[in-house]
């Protein structure tokens, strides 16, 4: 079984709208750092710090594609809780899927498809997707069952 | 054609991540924007200010459902628009479409379902949805081609 | 010695910008729910849920000033620790003092003036300060050594 | 005179809290945002376009200090208008000032001090308070009366 990740957040009154509910963009706010503590729980030390060489330097995984369901609505003094695995790899990108409950209430499932991205070796404007680390994927490969 | 509203969004260096480019759930905050815009263009008054009585008071609408794709990248400085549809009223809820663009570079495109709430009649802790208000189709059809 | 109370935040990837610290009006949102968290810590009850009538209803806690001080920064994979307290009770305000630090390091050292607000019970788009409830007073002095 | 630039701002739904007013860090988001369009507007390219050589590249102007008074709150459908100067050079950092307001009814009055700041030449993590690049300083002098 794919290896899973499970974080924590809690949410707090700034994180809600005037409806009292939380504004829709911080669970993918959420979503986004329950990714990074995914790699953080494989190994994986943040993307500033790899040492490899500049140009080669992994500069974070941008979104290409994300799909989310609103189940139910959560307020401020809720604790939620993110489970987050890595569905699928297709080479440069990769599936990300996300369920986030408050105890045994579903609220939102998300599904973000992402890419390893580098500075362009040329252009270091601009960025570049580039295939998945194989440190990366022995690292999860190691951890799924 | 269905109505359409144009809106316009600046990047600023704080919606950026250390990958230098938009951190992406600031495209759905903007994309949450551009759709009060909207109601606003069709002469919708702010959701708090609406004339009926309390417990009928439309307090928002509520994401259930949010697709996007992310097509290029944005970084501060950039001036982007923000194109916004209604393409589909499903009586408690709608579709919502939003195309981004930087210049004629499309960007992002969005595809928002949302529903019309109030605050539950019985107990006001609980939201609830609800038809959309016929003074907000007939708005829209009058706008609409 | 007045009450204390520490809570802790994970520094995201998406908290930080281009220059790869973090965006500063993040700490200050970390010193809103560390406010939070510090009522709460206290046994008062979350803002909409005091069980006062409607128009006496406190609906938070509006700011009125703001100093801080920036020492050290702070980027993503940090944890960082928030210590509160409330230094001065002043009427209709009270001053809350913040103290964050990663570890022995001191980052921002915070001074939040604050009044507690209810709706006007004439002009409810209106707020209005009111004193400091009694019972959050005590609550304070129970806890306050 | 020092160098004013006006700036404006839409408060959205998503900015304002459970109390329906803006979530008070969005003021410092704001004047973030307005201290970039100040440089902007005296010709200083983004930082991350400076033509320098690497190691002289500013990556931004990390804060020091700030200091808001809150004098009236705003809420979403209002349009606001952050004027922003300069008010002091100290050598390795200076004093923007932010008067933020609705019409004529003053909002927010913010003082931030800032340093200019690079990457350190030894240990590219850690950043390094510069002097002011005398290229910025003169042009703000020309475009001060």
């Amino acid at each position: 079984m794919a290896f899973r990740n499970v974080t924590h957040f809690f949410v707090e009154f700034g994180d809600c709208d005037p409806a009292q509910i939380v504004f829709y963009p911080n669970f993918l706010r959420w979503m986004d750092a329950a990714g990074h503590r995914y790699f953080h729980a494989l190994g994986v030390p943040p993307w500033q710090l790899r040492p490899e060489r500049a140009h080669d330097l992994i500069i974070g995984t941008p979104i290409v594609d994300v799909h989310a369901r609103f189940i139910a609505p959560a307020t401020y003094g809720d604790r939620i809780e993110i489970e987050t695995t890595i569905a699928e790899w297709r080479g440069k990108s990769f599936v990300m899927e996300h369920v986030i409950r408050r105890d045994a209430t579903l609220l939102v499932e998300g599904r973000e498809v992402r890419v390893f991205a580098r500075r362009h070796p040329v252009d270091p404007a601009r960025i570049q997707a580039v295939d998945a680390p194989a440190s990366i994927r022995e690292r999860w490969e190691r951890s799924t069952g």
